[in-house]
């Protein structure tokens, strides 16, 4: 074949790392390493930055063999770095986009796949209506989505949700047999990530799945959260059991909107004289213990619930793997402006179909957790959300070990 | 074999949780099982003050086979409860004594064995003194060693020890991963178990043993603690690279010995106007932006580094099992008053013989870091601290899981 109908492709990583994100690298590049028509396979170091930049790495030379692609899906993060930058509007300010595709030509680049959530999608959007406008049509640009926030819309799930949700569903089953060795009034407050989407927390809930208790309250950020009504709850159960568990969104809100720890720490300071910005968890372990006045503890599971690959859901590494290899096909098909996705068609059987959206209904929109999956006490979560999270955290990635530590690959 | 000279044994758990309590419980239980001399095996609930309060349950009950005993083995906390309770001085008070005594001697018990750290020896000691002392003969105590913090003297390590050190070790090699994806100014401070042995906080170096960096500084509690080299230390490192990862233990004192959290703290209120106590950790996180300015974040492992029964090391559970074995077997042999406990015979190859050492040599010790183990900068470990500590993580278990969650055994 010759050089000139073969194509490079370019992928890059964005936004919070994830412990599935490289699998959907993998992924890309496996369906790269698979096909004729691919000639360079590129990796742009800390996302559109690095295209901006032009610190590209040749993953053909990083990726040697099968098991380096086996090795880049357990390992956690985001192996080709990541970024937080936001492209400016297109209607205002073109200059970052002619730059980009300045770059892109000079590697003689037809296939980008930017693997990120919602400020990552933005990107795909913007930079492929920038292509069309532009008539630049050998340059096809795709998304592939991740993010453990699980906010994306367009997709049934994110890839690196359900190994978050495996982490937290694993370890909130630790922590109730942790929090129940003794005979003590004791209040565990366990704070998960989620400003504004309550899905992480909500796995929580899995720890009841082979029939333990599991958390006794779950407030999710989406509905209002009273005080009053979280100080009545505790109240009632510890009136009936010692160790009460709870799961809370770092993002829980009032009525007005406003985040429990701003309203609640506005006269703290630390000890430079500064507001003290505490997690929600803390803001209500102080509470408990002011107005409870029992043993309180609260417990943030902060990296560690996005980044645990040793805990990976089997199931998200091998469906974040397909969508890259989706989102690569794409490409190379010049579909423009899609981002691969994940229909379910049941849960159970889980099945699921794994499709082509536009990308513009995708990007700077949130996925929030729908009422009917939240109790009519907002302290719990309804069977509707157990039977859509439970085949998101099903199988366990048998990680290679090495010294007693997983073995990982590093691409730069 | 006549019942009268059949014995009938009791085990207890005390002190803090660990992924590797539940594993000599199975121990006891199964030399128990396998004994023709063993009657009744009973479990007290809540340490002793279940046997202060007659809480007993029957293990053959509960056990019922081979399987039962794995699925204890790999649950984590302690599966028949604990308690805090340190009893009196014996020769104050020894109104406790005899009713442990007594309550003993109404269900025919002639053998207990008591699993737990420093408190838990010291009431092996005292009891088994109180035993002898009061020519109770046909009353065997023997204590089993178990504790995170792995400060026990008279054994090479604890269980629990090598599982925690396994979480850890693993979390920091993942944390790596995820505080290097950005190109930004950051340092993340990871706070871990210990307040007056830095042992868990050294296992964070075993996220090197694969040829990663691992973090950058780690501070332990046993030497001082100087702010000023700390910031130094932090300052060095950024001008060299982005991200900063530090190990700290959450004891950690200045020259004066007071803890750094207290010494910082001492102007900060909350919202109640309380005396705010934050963990090392979240104080040196104010240092670093006070002093340093860039972006910086705390972390505590928290509850999960002791009770992480997922990763925990299959070594560990091993020689957890092994020592309650031993502890039974020196009960049934009428051994009062010692501690079951692993002498190391080498590194590498990793050589280990049981042994029952007296138990008055073990409580009320603290077996801290050697200086030897520490380097000079007194913000590292040494070559012989990997040594020590390498042979304690290896092997992962094979933990059962159930939809997508690892399956436990409740005794209670």
């Amino acid at each position: 074949m010759e050089k000139g109908i073969r194509k490079n492709i370019l992928v890059a990583q964005s936004g919070g790392p994830t412990a599935a994100i490289n699998a959907t690298v993998a992924g890309v590049v496996s369906v790269a390493l698979a096909s004729e028509k691919v000639d360079k396979i590129y990796g742009a170091k800390n996302g559109i930055q690095g295209v901006l930049d032009e610190t590209f790495i040749d993953l053909r030379e990083k990726i040697n063999n099968i098991h380096d692609l086996e090795l880049l899906s357990q390992t956690p993060a985001a192996a080709l770095g990541s970024c937080r930058l936001k492209l400016k509007d297109l209607k205002k300010d073109k200059t970052e986009f002619e730059q980009i595709v300045k770059n892109l030509k000079k590697y003689d680049i037809n296939c980008f796949i930017y693997i990120g959530g919602n400020d990552s999608m933005d990107t795909v959007d913007k930079l492929s209506q920038y292509c069309a406008e532009h008539q630049i049509n050998d340059l096809t640009v795709v998304g592939a989505p991740k993010t453990v926030d699980n906010d994306l819309m367009g997709t049934d799930h994110c890839p690196g949700f359900g190994s978050a949700a495996k982490y937290i569903g694993v370890t909130f089953s630790e922590l109730e047999r942790d929090c129940n060795v003794y005979k003590t009034k004791a209040v565990t407050i366990v704070e998960v990530m989620g400003r504004n989407a309550g899905w992480l927390t909500a796995a929580s809930s899995l720890a009841r799945l082979n029939g333990m208790k599991g958390p006794d309250f779950i407030y999710l950020c989406e509905p209002a959260f009273s005080i009053e009504q979280f100080v009545r709850d505790v109240e009632g159960r510890l009136a009936k059991q010692d160790a009460v568990l709870i799961a809370i969104s770092e993002g829980i809100k009032n009525e007005h909107g406003q985040y429990i720890s701003e309203q609640v720490q506005s006269g703290a300071v630390d000890a430079f004289g500064h507001t003290y910005i505490a997690g929600s968890a803390k803001v209500l372990e102080d509470i408990v213990r002011e107005r409870i006045g029992c043993k309180v503890r609260s417990i943030e599971l902060n990296l560690m619930q996005r980044c645990a690959g040793h805990i990976a859901s089997a199931s998200d590494v091998a469906e974040s793997r397909m969508l890259g290899m989706k989102a690569c096909q794409c490409a190379l098909e010049g579909q423009n402006g899609v981002m691969a996705a994940i229909i379910r068609i049941s849960d159970s059987p889980y099945t699921v179909e794994y499709a082509a959206v536009p990308v513009s209904e995708v990007s700077n929109a949130e996925k929030k957790v729908p009422d009917d999956f939240i109790n009519s006490e907002k302290n719990d979560v309804t069977d509707k959300m157990t039977a859509y999270l439970k085949p998101l955290i099903q199988g366990e990635i048998q990680q290679e070990f090495e010294n007693g530590i997983p073995k990982q690959l590093v691409l730069y």
